[in-house]
């Protein structure tokens, strides 16, 4: 089911990240999943694992990929000379499946970080926070207040929503890893669009803490410009 | 109240935009309003006017600016030698007054377009999409659905709202004349964070038609880069 790549990693910290990469490009009009899309010259992924490594909280990582994949993930890692250690587990038909997956690694003491594999923007002290809230309340969930307006649209019309409550989430999500695991522990429904909402109908309340607009998620083939630039700022702050 | 400039329009449109500048820019961390910012060495506002002009609509432009900046944005109109035909009409407090204050110009069988000043990367097509809906139905609310899931966090907690349900609105709000005027013959309230809001209060429903992804609004220094990079991208296209 898993396997250390590239070396077996020597951490024994509590603290993991599951960087979920299930995606298989369908939406990018490209045929290679957007994890593997070059920004700058390097994968996505390299990005994203990187800064979790950076942070203070130093996960032990594991990355969940399609099988079909792995081969030209480890092939990537050789050509970029990517050493950065890391479990590779299998994905599955849904985001739900992948994590779930990830999960069978964890420790019941850790604390466990879900991130989305393209969001490489994602900053370290983001990161750390989100394990500091987390270990002190159960869960910490990324997100940041919308900037425009917000509307419901049903088949009966739209409705306005009250602005200053709505906020959209990102990712690191981070829980305790029981109350994940725990929360996982049912068959999947189609409103688990992320892994709050799985907590959430486990009967767990979500805190929810502030992120930053800088945490896109590579979602067009736009986007990858985008991640460049916000990249070369962060680099000459 | 209202003037031209830089020189009376000589269209007889039935359709009109109404661009609202009425940001102070005390979110940019920045003495200059945001829609003076330059982008590519030119105001993101004259970006903003150039694209209502060069759509098939070709509405009259009524542009609402706060009055201590006239005198600034006529010197920069010649500065950069831009003579595109515009209303200039004095902002006011809110949003909600700017507004009222431009549609004080209009005829009542016109169509107008509402347009945040700070939304220059949005596209002609969307703008014609608009104004055709709008002829058609009464109003024309461009939206994106959210990318995100989408938490309401209120004082007694989070709750995840259904994602596919949830539309981030954008500008421009395209309204038959008499429709929008008369649902902003009103005071103002609180809720009132965009044209639809109001239109939808006065009793009326509102239809929301696509928009893109594209359709940034600048809030942040950070997006003045971005709306640099996607103004490049069209014009590769």
């Amino acid at each position: 089911m898993s396997e250390q790549f590239p070396l077996p990693s020597q951490t024994s910290s509590s603290n993991y990240a599951i960087i979920v990469a299930g995606g298989s490009g369908t939406r990018m009009n490209a045929a290679l999943p957007k994890q593997f899309l070059l920004l700058s010259g390097r994968p996505v992924l390299m990005y994203t694992l990187e800064v979790f490594s950076r942070s203070d909280a130093k996960p032990e990582l594991i990355l969940v990929l399609p099988q079909s994949y792995h081969i030209y993930w480890k092939d990537l890692c050789r050509a970029h000379n990517f050493n950065l250690p890391h479990h590779l587990v299998n994905g599955g038909d849904t985001r739900f499946q992948s994590v779930k997956n990830g999960l069978e690694l964890l420790p019941d003491e850790a604390l466990v970080a879900v991130h989305d594999a393209v969001r490489p923007t994602i900053d370290a002290a983001t990161i750390d926070m989100s394990y500091q809230v987390a270990a002190d309340k159960g869960s910490a969930v990324v997100a940041v207040m919308s900037r425009d307006s917000i509307r419901r649209v049903t088949e009966n019309g739209s409705e306005a929503l009250i602005r200053d409550e709505i906020y959209l989430v990102q990712t690191p999500q981070t829980f305790q890893a029981t109350l994940l695991k725990d929360a996982y522990n049912v068959p999947y429904r189609n409103n688990f669009t992320d892994d709050a909402s799985v907590v959430e109908q486990a009967g767990h309340s979500i805190n929810v803490i502030p992120g930053n607009y800088q945490n896109i998620k590579i979602t067009y083939p736009e986007d990858i410009a985008i991640a460049e630039l916000l990249l070369k700022q962060k680099a000459t702050l």
